[in-house]
């Protein structure tokens, strides 16, 4: 049996415990400083308060002034902060991990780093610091809730060297968390970064229809078609950044599971009902902050691979849209025409 | 004006009356022999039978016996079967199509011609007849009940000539209906051919769901790893079809409308709640029929292209369950072991 520690006890993170009890191993969940209360109540209740769900028995919990006994001894490191949390887990938890230790992260996303290039989380991680960490990272569709439920999924595991892949796959795989591996981690990162934007882009169409007709009819060919707009413009990332295509079927399944798993679907469904971004936002208080974020990050991102040349806007006439939207208040009105292609072999 | 002749009263030819009507083309609607009722009540009230409503103004309804008439000046003919009818129209409409007059197929699927080859529905037709005529097919995401609701969709239309695709398209873009156009066909065909196979195969997680945990429990987790490995399954089937890799994003819109349209919904939840194949279509009374003989035709070529050594088993793991399934009355056990991959660059 090894040891996982688990750094950052939001939903995702304290969700990796499941699957990680399920196989018997030592459980540590240390919160961030946001944490103190979810720690506290574990410790309390043994429930996770934003999970709302009885966390599994015999794990041990930290606050973050206790990171260094919940460090000492643990074979391997979860980084389960989120988008928010990566400066902090940076600038706070790097310098403290052995290299000895590999991490594996539950962020998904992709930084910006000006001029059009894009690098994923495992790869900011890398250049953050001069020791040799094995940062490895989690793709593919998996909501905490669904997984704290055991219901079934398939991730992927991305990371640089295979065997230690294997290796962190063989601590959590179950019979209800399947594992795939991949050393593409550009490649599996980029799929899934811009899920969050794209599932806010397909939930205009419900709201959309609500609009027209009335909450009772939720059509789906122009979900159908967004969503379909959707996989064309993450291949075309995928392509930009130097991914295999064949991660695109990671990019579709964490799209479906993200256009049905909450938070990113109230506001698209909000927006495309007629509200402007700010009432939206509003009305919501702040629950979906994080997928606009992550949605702004890449958008911004995209914004430059356009200006430095790289792509084209009519590459990426949703996203664009999406942005627009979300950065300068713009109605929702589905480029639609411009989704239009023409291939000739 | 043009003058669209549509054979085929079903709910997906019928359909197609809406966008030709919005741009104010003369239309008429010519029944199957299967569709005698469906012609005289649209001719006796405007309605739709089976699609349940009211089809646009000034169509001309025609039984078969009038098909002449029908087609005397059309500029388009509209084939409007199902898979079921492609033999009838093959043997009574081709011949009586003259070479002048292009074709544009609603028929979704592929043929196997035995040792694993597949053709599309327009080289099906091809092969049919000596005349030099221009067959033309629809794929992409469209329901034929939105589509009569003017709900906005993007769909693709293919065949080999871009100019006659150009001129088709005229005859249908509207605000509702937009239209991509691509000449390669047998990826078009090829992205789209096993939809509703997969789209059975995704619903499966829908049934095990409120199998386990009751009807108001529908987990999305398990959905989306079916629809990531159907998109990859999709993705091999177009490469192996010779089909452009972007044409997955058809696939995937299309998949994504499937499991939300209707029938193929149904069947797939039936099954994944545990009932057995035979009983699951006494229960549902033949409806979704068509949907099972296009997932039988399909596999039944994966079968074959396996046979012949041009495809593993293990490149289609989700499909041969669904086969087995179908056809052999096996129980859902999802092979979730078989999905998992191991990626090295």
């Amino acid at each position: 049996m090894s040891t996982i520690t688990i750094v950052g006890a939001g939903m995702m993170g304290s969700a990796m415990s499941v699957p990680a009890r399920a196989n018997r191993h030592t459980v540590r969940i240390v919160g961030t400083p946001l944490d103190r209360e979810i720690i506290e109540h574990a410790r309390a209740t043994g429930e996770h308060l934003t999970l709302k769900r009885r966390l599994p028995d015999e794990i041990s919990y930290y606050q973050i002034e206790e990171l260094d006994s919940a460090l000492a001894g643990a074979d391997l490191l979860v980084c389960g902060v989120s988008s928010f949390g990566l400066d902090w887990f940076i600038e706070n938890i790097i310098p403290k991990i052995p290299e000895s230790l590999p991490v594996l992260s539950v962020t998904k996303g992709m930084m910006n780093i000006g001029e059009g290039r894009l690098i994923s989380y495992p790869e900011v991680f890398e250049a953050s610091t001069k020791k040799k960490i094995s940062f490895n990272a989690i793709g593919g569709p998996c909501t905490s809730y669904e997984l704290a439920d055991r219901d079934p999924t398939v991730v992927t595991f991305c990371g640089r060297d295979i065997s230690t892949l294997r290796w962190i796959k063989s601590l959590f795989e179950t019979d209800f968390y399947h594992i795939s591996l991949s050393t593409d981690v550009r490649g599996v990162e980029c799929a899934v970064a811009l899920k969050n934007a794209y599932a806010l882009g397909v939930c205009l169409a419900i709201g959309l229809s609500y609009r027209r007709q009335g909450r009772e009819f939720e059509h789906y060919n122009s979900q159908a078609a967004l969503f379909g707009q959707s996989v064309r413009e993450m291949s075309r990332l995928l392509d930009l950044c130097g991914g295999r295509p064949d991660n695109i079927m990671l990019g579709a399944g964490d799209l479906y599971v993200t256009v049905f798993g909450g938070r990113t679907r109230k506001i698209g469904i909000l927006l495309g009902s007629g509200l402007p971004f700010d009432e939206a936002m509003k009305k919501l208080a702040g629950i979906t902050l994080e997928s606009v974020v992550i949605a702004r990050r890449t958008t911004t991102a995209v914004r430059e691979l356009i200006a430095a040349g790289r792509a084209a806007e009519s590459d990426f006439p949703l996203i664009l849209h999406v942005d627009a939207i979300i950065r300068c208040g713009e109605p929702v009105n589905i480029p639609w025409r411009a989704f239009e292609t023409e291939t000739i072999i």
